[in-house]
């Protein structure tokens, strides 16, 4: 008898197996035979969890994102400063864009297909949450000195981070499918942003 | 005979009489044959001057952001305080902006039809050298402490400016042409981040 457990643990198997296929080949290049043969199990197991293979690709990025969150959430309830922590998150975003740069999440993004506008709100929501706290408490403990409220400070703070990604030199909109490099450029370019916005909330009349 | 004075001056008429119809009527809702009557000519005598209606769109187009800039680098030379002259520099281009949104300017520039990735580029040179310009008085003035080169804190500042543009409230690209109230919207953001910024390069450690 399969319990819920099993299934969780079974799906988790299936979750991890494609995760290794799709950073190491690429989504796209990944056949839902070569999942099963990795797990050595039957293609018909394998459909009884994801009956297609977008199914399980969005099933494998939101257990990524899950793990995303729970990673800046750690830092969170360990923050000191408020300088560190929003340093330390354009680290693990940057780290998590890149190991999961096969994923093909900005292209998922930029199709507007599998990842929906209400999908990338709950997750700007989320994370902005996160943000607000940051702000407040670098507010509480006098690190910062808000002229606005911390949750709109949050706001401005992702458009800036945000903005910049879709900013290419000639000022156009990037809407193609960012590379390696121009990632790694964008993040330079957010930390540099990212150090002038904080010292900006320092500064105090 | 007309003279080189002659053809001058008959030119700006017809650009003055294009933009007056543009910006009551919509560029796109405008004819070379409503332009003509307005200036009391024949159309043959328009059209020996702008032979089609985009590059007349586009000679009016030239001729206010010529005006914008200078405009700006007036202000420049009377600069007093560089945080004054940078949110100036906002108000003006919003002024700019709703003044003469039914040129229909976004929307040229998003098809990248008549406003190549290459005259753009101009446009956002020119405009970096003023704001270079600004960053180094302020830093030169003590109002400003940089830590990273005016060129460079120009450019994000440029970047940070511009990226907000493309960012909606969920953070997905907004490529769709912006009406007067997102516009507003954007600006009034523009002005919040522009103001953190400046904070920003004010602040001593």
């Amino acid at each position: 008898m399969i319990t819920t457990d099993n299934r969780d643990e079974t799906k988790d198997r299936i979750l991890d197996a494609a995760l290794k296929r799709f950073i190491h080949f690429g989504a796209g290049k990944t056949t839902m035979n070569e999942i099963a043969e990795d797990l050595r199990c039957s293609k018909a197991s394998l459909y009884y969890y994801f009956p297609d293979k977008q199914g399980l690709h969005l099933a494998v990025l939101e257990k990524i994102s899950e793990h995303l969150f729970q990673t800046m959430e750690e830092r969170l309830v360990e923050m000191k400063k408020a300088t560190d922590t929003l340093l330390d998150f354009i680290a693990i975003k940057y780290e998590f864009g890149c190991k999961f740069f096969r994923l093909e999440i900005f292209k998922l993004i930029q199709e507007k297909k599998m990842i929906t506008p209400q999908q990338f709100r709950a997750f700007r929501d989320r994370e902005h949450k996160l943000f607000t706290r940051i702000f407040e408490f670098g507010n509480d403990q006098g690190e910062f000195h808000l002229k606005r409220p911390a949750t709109e400070i949050a706001s401005l703070y992702q458009d800036v981070l945000e903005g910049v990604r879709y900013v290419a030199s000639d000022g156009l909109p990037v809407i193609e499918i960012p590379n390696e490099d121009f990632f790694a450029k964008i993040v330079a370019k957010q930390r540099a942003i990212a150090q002038i916005f904080i010292n900006g909330l320092k500064y105090k009349d």
